[in-house]
């Protein structure tokens, strides 16, 4: 079945909005084998509409409509319906009584004669229950197609998607096919390497597909199945992904929605060892992202921001003699500012990070961009150089990637050992 | 001119990322006066691709599209467009230099034989300057519309856009409506608050319209006026922005593209005054946002996240009665916090948050969601407990920006006098 999304809406077509609905029908789509083969949209016009309608309907059996189904005068889906598939815009009584309701249901709505216009749908439609809205869906067939138009709120579109036009979709759907996939998330190593390591593993022909999406500095691969049945599309999935893991290694920190930070705080969890950080040109980016996942109290200690030489000395002992021999972008600093707050707040381990962002501060010995990264453990203190690349919000984001990824591999060295 | 966009990619067909490129380019466009007319979105799949250029190509002047420019297997979007056209899928030489030079250039990368896949353009088409990366874009005309092929990565694309497909364009328009537009960028109020706020200020009969974009926990207000030249369009827009910006008073931090962050830096430095942060509940948060400006170290001297009762008593001074008597989340130790980091670091403000940011550690009189926030200055100290809604991220986001809020708020109040 061929399906297309149509999302509606001015905000979404001078850029004021990002339309997130049309990810979201695809995705939920997916979920039950149903795949979306394009999305458009348009803005509150009525010819842009028509329009799309009919070149969706060229190339479409169901067309998902969300959008411009709402009280106010620049909301013209239904009309433009009608008019797409040549049917007259009639009063709904079942409709109407629905609007009614909801809106006394609803505060801060007061029923005007306004609301009516949410009651107006072309002939030859079915309703779609909007069990949490004013706005009814409805939907029609035209020329082979089926189209189901929903409002552009998410909460109720999500709503109406999973209970009345999935079921209604999978009913008609001939001969379903099954799709199984699984994703893999990676930090470390460009695209191109990542396509070299995985050469070989997708075979279209077999209905096993590869996806890599790099999403700025970590990317995600998708291995898709697409069989006759759970069954066979699970014997096609599982060997791939088995291959694809054992080829990725440790660059592979996590599957499926797991985020690189969940991923540190299930470590930190399973050891049982605490972390204290030292942050100067992360400014606290990544003790930001410790604290973004709910018990990092538990093995979160402390972390200190040293934005200034005075407070490097006060806070993390750091001396003066050796930010003068040495700078306080070093080595030795991020040594040092590593075993001070670890020294300090007793903790487990301590990481600390000392680097320039920019985009002043630059030199030629140390240019924008130069990031000590520094593990104080306590069996050793690890220290190490980057050179990064980009402006200051991506160079700040790749020293917190990075410094979370340490972490990662400490603990995993750590994997079968007790508390160190 | 009829413009459309077409997104390529399996990752925004499938649900696995939001199609933002869509929008950056509508609104880039949209600020020169050229309005985009569709949306499309297809999955790196050739047939898909063709179709999509095809239909685009019958109801615009212009396509600008996005992805499957890249290096690996997946990338069709070349070879698709000289199907799609009719011609010739060459190694273009200036585009297989722009690969090396590129690829040499950027950390990480192998010049290997696939690169040469990234200079392979049809034939007649001429070659989009890439600063940034390695994938070449292109441009050709094609039964009279024009087809611009750009890498789909959001920071390469922004500067290709600006710097040669917009000019490019603007050269071969022939009647321009010049539209005019300002933001104005709100925090504090809700929807509602500001729809009535800005009650007949929008005349959409006179070419001046007005669009309200809620952006959790902010709000951006455009007001836009679309008008036959420069002056007409100055006219209608500068009275209603005056207006609005009347009405809206101080909820209104900033105009543009200036953010809250940006808008308190620049009081920083207009005072002179220096600034230290307490934070437990945000985490981070906060010190990530001051030090996301370039300059914040020559007015941010440290920040302590103490997410431990040992940390606040270290590091700021809480003393363990006051811990005990009043709790770790309480006006008392917020104030002692905020005095206490500006104490130790010397600096004229100090912020602290102490808050429960949940899922866990609610209680039925301090509920998830209670955050008292402190800002300690020379004069005073003034603390005040807030009861946010939503999840985790959502408290922490509303508690960073509020934090934010103050100081900006106290900075626009000491605005002429001098150093405190």
């Amino acid at each position: 079945m061929k399906i297309s999304t149509l999302s509606i809406g001015d905000e979404l077509i001078c850029g004021q909005l990002t339309d997130t609905n049309a990810g979201t029908i695809a995705a939920m789509l997916l979920a039950e084998g149903l795949r979306v083969q394009r999305h458009l949209a348009v803005g509150d016009n009525e010819p842009d509409i028509i329009g799309a309608l009919a070149d969706l309907g060229r190339v479409s059996d169901a067309i998902i409509v969300t959008g411009g189904l709402g009280p106010t005068a620049d909301d013209l889906t239904s009309r433009a319906a009608s008019r797409a598939t040549g049917r007259r815009l009639i009063i709904h009584e079942e409709a109407r009584t629905h609007v009614r309701d909801m809106s006394s249901k609803l505060e801060n709505l007061i029923v005007c004669p306004l609301s009516d216009k949410q009651a107006m749908i072309p002939t030859k439609s079915s309703l779609i229950c909007n069990p949490t809205g004013t706005a009814c869906g409805f939907h029609l067939m035209h020329n082979g197609c089926f189209m189901f138009f929903m409002p552009g709120v998410p909460s109720e579109m999500v709503i109406m998607l999973r209970d009345s036009v999935i079921p209604f979709l999978l009913k008609r759907v001939s001969h379903k096919r099954v799709i199984r996939s699984v994703t893999l998330n990676i930090f470390g190593p460009c695209e191109a390497e990542v396509d070299e390591l995985l050469t070989g593993i997708a075979r279209a022909e077999h209905g096993l597909t590869l996806g890599i999406c790099v999403t700025f500095p970590w990317m995600s691969v998708t291995l898709r199945a697409e069989a006759d049945n759970d069954y066979s599309a699970n014997n096609l999935l599982m060997p791939a992904v088995q291959i694809a893991m054992e080829r990725l290694g440790d660059y592979c920190f996590s599957t499926g929605n797991i985020s690189m930070d969940d991923t540190v705080a299930g470590l930190f969890r399973k050891h049982g060892l605490t972390l204290s950080l030292a942050e100067s040109c992360s400014g606290g980016l990544i003790a930001k992202r410790i604290t973004d996942i709910p018990g990092s109290s538990n093995y979160f200690i402390e972390g200190v921001v040293t934005y200034s030489n005075d407070a490097k000395m006060r806070l993390l002992g750091v001396t003066a003699e050796l930010l003068d021999s040495s700078g306080s972008v070093s080595a030795e600093c991020a040594s040092a500012m590593a075993e001070g707050v670890r020294r300090t707040s007793g903790s487990d381990l301590g990481l600390a990070v000392s680097g320039i962002a920019g985009p002043e501060g630059g030199s030629s010995s140390k240019p924008v961009g130069t990031v000590y990264i520094s593990l104080a453990a306590p069996e050793s203190c690890r220290t190490e150089c980057f050179q990064f690349n980009g402006n200051r919000d991506a160079i700040r984001i790749i020293t917190a990637w990075t410094a979370l990824d340490w972490l990662r591999r400490y603990l995993l060295t750590n994997e079968n050992g007790s508390k160190i």
